[in-house]
C-alpha cells in the first residue's frame, strides 16, 4: 500500500451562471482592479489516497468527486495524482 | 494589452485549522471510503487579467490575491499565468 496525492480541480461549469465568480469580480472593481474579467471560482481540494497503484488511486478519487466533492449537475473536475 | 489567464490556488497554510477539510473527510468516510486521508479544502479562482506583459499580469493578480482573493493570515496562494 502507498500513499498518492490528489489534487480535484472542481468548477462551475462552462454556462453555469457562478454568482461566487461575479461577486468577486464586483469585489475587485471596487477596489480598482479593472484589468480583471471572466471571474470563476471553484474548489481545490487535496488528499491523500492509500492505494496499490496510481490507476488504483485515480479511480477511489473520480468515485469520490462523483460521490461526494463535485456536484456533476453543475460542476466538472480534473484530477491531478501524484506519488507521495 | 493582451489578455492572460491566471489561476491563483488559495490553500489554508500548514497548521491552520481546516474545518471544511475535516468536514470533507468525515463525509468521505461515511460513505465508505477509508482510503481517504489528510483532505485540505482550498479555493480555484480563474480569470483573466489585461497586461502588456506576462509579469505585469502577475504582479497585478498577486495584488488582487493579498487585498481580496486571499487572507494571508490563514491562507497562502499560488499564481499560474499563462496567455490567453
Amino acid at each position: 500500500m502507498k500513499n498518492f496525492l490528489v489534487e480535484a480541480e472542481i468548477m462551475p461549469k462552462r454556462g453555469v451562471n457562478d454568482p461566487q465568480g461575479e461577486a468577486v469580480l464586483s469585489g475587485l472593481r471596487l477596489l480598482g482592479f479593472e484589468a480583471a474579467s471572466k471571474v470563476r471560482v471553484g474548489k481545490l481540494i487535496r488528499f491523500q489516497v492509500a492505494a496499490e497503484t496510481s490507476d488504483e488511486a485515480r479511480a477511489d478519487a473520480t468515485s469520490m468527486c462523483e460521490k461526494l466533492l463535485a456536484n456533476p449537475v453543475i460542476e466538472e473536475f480534473e484530477l491531478e495524482v501524484s506519488e507521495a
